[in-house]
């Protein structure tokens, strides 16, 4: 499913480009250089002349180019064109910047725009960026536009809500080159001096990194619950009674597992809430920092929930299919011969009967509720909450989809704890495991909300210290003149 | 799952701050005071230099201070922060207002932010914003980034999706607090004088107002079928059998309800428009207001609609869970042993099996339908259709989705309503009182589409009134320039 | 489900408008005139209001009108407003623009937006903004605003989400126009000269064009599965037994024939990128255009991917309703009656039971790789990732899924392929058929994936060319400053 817009044909690049007269880009506007004929380039190039530039491109061979520009912008050679502009995008390969030496002079005092990106993250070398200004030590040179590919600049959006992040040393040149992101529907986002181009440079090649640690951690207990049930549910029956069991392992271990995930990274999600307010407690004060793995943990609460979100819906996939299995088709059909063999006309248990009602209807209701949560998450969606609704969905229904989840796998287990026959290979049963997290965030938050905690940690967010306590409390410092999100946000 | 936004580290706050030196924010940048030290006061210096203001901040105890700010900000004496400031951000609590009385001077002739926020709504108190605006006649008072949290300043994103509301009575005081959201990636929204900052200040506080209108009407209505239901189903075997059938009320209880509720609500998506169109018709214009409460309807239609599609999704899952429990297994069981004592071969019943197999693919694709109007609902899908896709979408595609949600419940009932068994203590089956409003919008929907009504309608809607039909039309007036989206949108 | 946008009632239109006072629109605001009364001029008229600029209207019957209008707006004669106005939107339908012919001289020099609208798809008449133009010859005519409904100015978002499509022959009147759409909060996208009017007039008209072909390709798909099936299915054992089995037309061949669709439609998203790849290697140069159908097919792909999911979901439902119908009742009860009428204790099949199992688990795991490629098409979501990010989800994430889901069909067949009872009226089964488009993609990718193909590929991308390869590769040129999206995407 590549991305194709879901704009109108007409509004990309601008139509009919080869209208556009100088009626629409007159002597006024800024002549912008290109370096490079490259598919960047030409996106470039077309961009530009449609947001109303005037244009020149610098090639080593301009007759033989000519005809994949615009005919609005004129194709002329490096010299000339480094010559004319006021400000020159350099879209070649860096390995080429050498080849530029020559245009040391007619770039003199001007801005120079570099695009270039690496293929691989870059940890300690100089970034293209502080290379290109070695080279021209008089020119200004910006980094930016590198997150944005040939594709973005023919068909994306030109509604901002594409970032350019650019750097560099000069304010001044930083601030045309805004303007031209401006001009171009894009948003600039200035990220300092030209120091920081590497981490510019390495942006567009990171994969996913704010969700590694949740995904990893999510598949780790997945993996250990798969393995705890293989165990308990595969190996015991075929080592104590030599029954063959392994049908299980595709559909019916992994369901087990993937609810035990699913509730465990959910407790997950709300346990660093609680570390930081006991923290906060037990300090007597908000200004101390949180120690790095939990400043972490907070930040990647999204997506934690996000992956128990995952599980829980996949897991509810999977139940739905139990029946549709020819297994369970064939043990129906053996108990039905069994029931008709003893005479026994019904077979009804209340008790059981009671028990999956129950545990359905929370299973349901547990995964209504986390929908909702993953709906919320999606940006327009949260961007359209003010901070009392998001808190609401984020901390009520969230710490409700937790109690609901947790009373799910309280009914799954029933009276289950207490069979000694459930103690395969002395392992307890798994529900048993998969609780210990999620009632213990549900203990901790019960005793946050004790009014002697709860009154403590409200007014320490509002900026109280203990160890100024006795001292005369200065009224106008230490407060919060915004509504203040709460960091730990239980 | 809290909110942890999707953009990369690296764009968060302005990388490196600390490399941003007076080459970026040079001196002709206006320099932005803040009074306060506070989390807000923090994260709003920070963007400040990260969007390359000058920052001073004024605090009581600068030195204790001073560690707290980036280094690019002076911290100095609230006296001096106002004194050498342009423009001055009020960061502290409205009750420690009164400590700032002795900047009256150094406050005299400049822009003052208020950015507080108050804990409850307040209806009828003058807002903090006029409070400071009465302490300081003689400076000129904006209200404004008072929905944006310390967090959001810090972590959020840039590319103005975020609103900000302001108001003020200078309107040169108004443009320089414009400047600064624009600079900061946020969208200012001028609501007019300071007498709205009542308003402004509630804004963060409310609760989903939108929501709570049609959120409460289904509930309502899923409570009314909830309570029908358990009588007929529950309470009327218990009372003339003596069965108990009280394990229905978790899961088969429900799920007569929840597609009750669906359908119901969906129809009153669409009834306020046909109320509005049958209006409009016997008034002969579309220049009459419609009352107070069907254009509150009118308005909440879209989250009445999203209701709908929650009760739909819920009940497919419902039903989905059915086969699943054992109540259902036993059921089956017992129906098995009951055949082979009977002797009966083949208990095939080709009506039912057509019922079913009828009932279910209308099931699916209303809900199919109902799916891809939900997704349509989300804010930048709905941003990117063009007014035909959206009307058609709507309007067709909703209309489609009641006709066949109708017909779904029509093959559920089937012959039963003419069943008088099914008349447990003479209430008529729940299919027969769920189909009242549904197939009365679609009644008045079909009656709009004859000729004499719609092409009535159309004309009233381009601008035509029956009480000026007799006089000369004056063509160039009543006209509506552009695509006009008829507000009941039938 | 109509829109009604989540953002809180205040911010609407501007609060308090009555409290908009000369302090707010100063007489440096530029004066705007509209002329004409109809909804869309009353809502522009509040808008520009709201967002500070002076208004004034031009009505044939001022004080019939004045009532309709906000307070600050000046209503007044058409002659009047043109006369005073430095801007004017004419809002009149434009079968009424020739009643304006008196207003020729005061009009003369200034700008004239047209925001009309057709009625119908213009494909060769000319525009409505060319014929004001030709009316007013002295005037700068800039065509705008006509894909902004009335309802979107009063209530639409102004977060720049919108965006208005303008051109016109004069850059000044066009600036002027700009301006003013980024003071109200929208994205002005600049397409050329007037002459592009036309095909802004058709914008709002069409119905979505990119998603008739591949949502008529899928149809096509589905269509031709059910008529094979159905002919297998139903008219095979009625034409050589005499059976019924017509009841499974509505769910059973729906059920077999979604699927079909589904994994067909998936790999024809990667289908064309192989084309492209293979036609660069044959050609052994990137800068040869792709033929047309190709070029438009690659551009379909994210909406031929969205048809995909959304059969592939429904074949999920649908499966999922399968034990719930009556007829697999029947059968259940007449299976279980025969077992024990044979005496036969134990029916289990332990290679059935293994290839369900596996069959469902792979399912299940193709519906959730798809399920969040088709999550991260939403546009916001989309917007959020970067390149490499992107790539690595519609790359590789897409061929684990199309993977996943040939081999989810192939354990569908099994030993299928190989029964010749299979063969009804010489036909093979379906799945043979659904195989043939994902296997000769898979294999296709495959042999891209050789290393002499995958380097010279490369290669071809990074702008090497095979003609020119025995002369000195300029190093300057072809090349390409940003990163790269290939267009294939293999």
């Amino acid at each position: 499913m590549p991305r194709e817009d879901m704009k109108k044909p007409l509004i990309r690049g601008g139509a009919n480009p080869q209208h556009l007269g100088t009626s629409v880009s007159g002597p006024g506007t800024p002549l912008v250089g290109i370096l490079g004929t490259g598919d960047f380039s030409r996106s470039l190039a077309k961009r530009l002349v449609a947001s109303g530039y005037r244009v020149v491109v610098g090639s080593r061979n301009p007759k033989r180019c000519v005809s994949l520009f615009p005919e609005e912008a004129e194709v002329t050679t490096q010299q000339e064109a480094a010559t004319q502009a006021d400000l020159v995008f350099v879209a070649l390969f860096p390995e080429h910047y050498s080849t530029l030496a020559g245009l040391k002079e007619p770039l003199a005092g001007k801005t120079l725009v570099d695009v270039s990106n690496g293929t691989k993250i870059n940890k300690d070398k100089e970034s293209y960026a502080e290379q290109l200004a070695n080279l021209f030590p008089e020119s200004s040179v910006v980094k930016g536009f590198n997150v944005i590919s040939a594709w973005s600049l023919q068909t994306g959006p030109r509604d901002g809500s594409r970032q350019v992040l650019i750097c560099g040393d000069s304010s001044r040149a930083k601030n045309a080159v805004i303007d031209i992101c401006h001009s171009l529907g894009f948003t600039p986002v200035d990220t300092g001096r030209l120091s920081s181009a590497r981490e510019i440079e390495n942006a567009p090649l990171y994969l996913f990194p704010s969700w590694r640690p949740p995904f990893l951690s999510t598949l780790v207990v997945f993996l250990f619950f798969y393995a705890y049930n293989f165990l308990r549910d595969v190996l015991h029956p075929y080592v104590t009674e030599g029954k063959s069991a392994f049908y299980k392992m595709p559909v019916e271990v992994v369901n087990v597992s993937l609810p035990s995930a699913a509730l465990v990274t959910l407790a997950l999600v709300y346990l660093p809430g609680l570390i930081a307010a006991f923290l906060q407690l037990s300090w007597g004060t908000k200004y101390r920092r949180f120690p790095g793995w939990l400043d972490c943990w907070l930040r990647l609460r999204k997506q934690l929930g996000l992956c128990a979100f995952f599980c829980a819906a996949m897991h509810a996939v999977y139940s739905l299919c139990l029946p549709m299995r020819r297994s369970a088709r064939y043990k129906l059909l053996n108990e039905a011969f069994k029931q008709v063999k003893a005479g026994q006309e019904d077979v009804w248990v209340e008790e059981e009967v009671w028990r999956m009602e129950l545990y359905l209807s929370l299973g349901i209701l547990a995964l209504g509720v986390l929908s909702l949560l993953a709906i919320s998450s999606l940006p327009t969606v949260a961007n359209s909450l003010n901070w009392r609704e998001f808190s609401f969905v984020q901390s009520r229904l969230g710490y409700t989809a937790l109690v609901i989840a947790t009373l799910h796998t309280l009914t799954y287990g029933w009276t289950r704890g207490l069979d000694p026959k459930q103690y395969r290979f002395y392992l307890p049963p798994t529900f048993l495991l998969v609780l210990a997290v999620p009632l213990a965030v549900l203990l901790g938050r019960l005793a946050l909300s004790l009014p002697c905690a709860a009154l403590r940690l409200h007014r320490i967010r509002r900026g109280w210290e203990r160890s100024r306590a006795i001292r005369f409390s200065l009224p106008g410092d230490e407060c919060n003149g915004g509504l203040q999100e709460d960091i730990s946000r239980v």
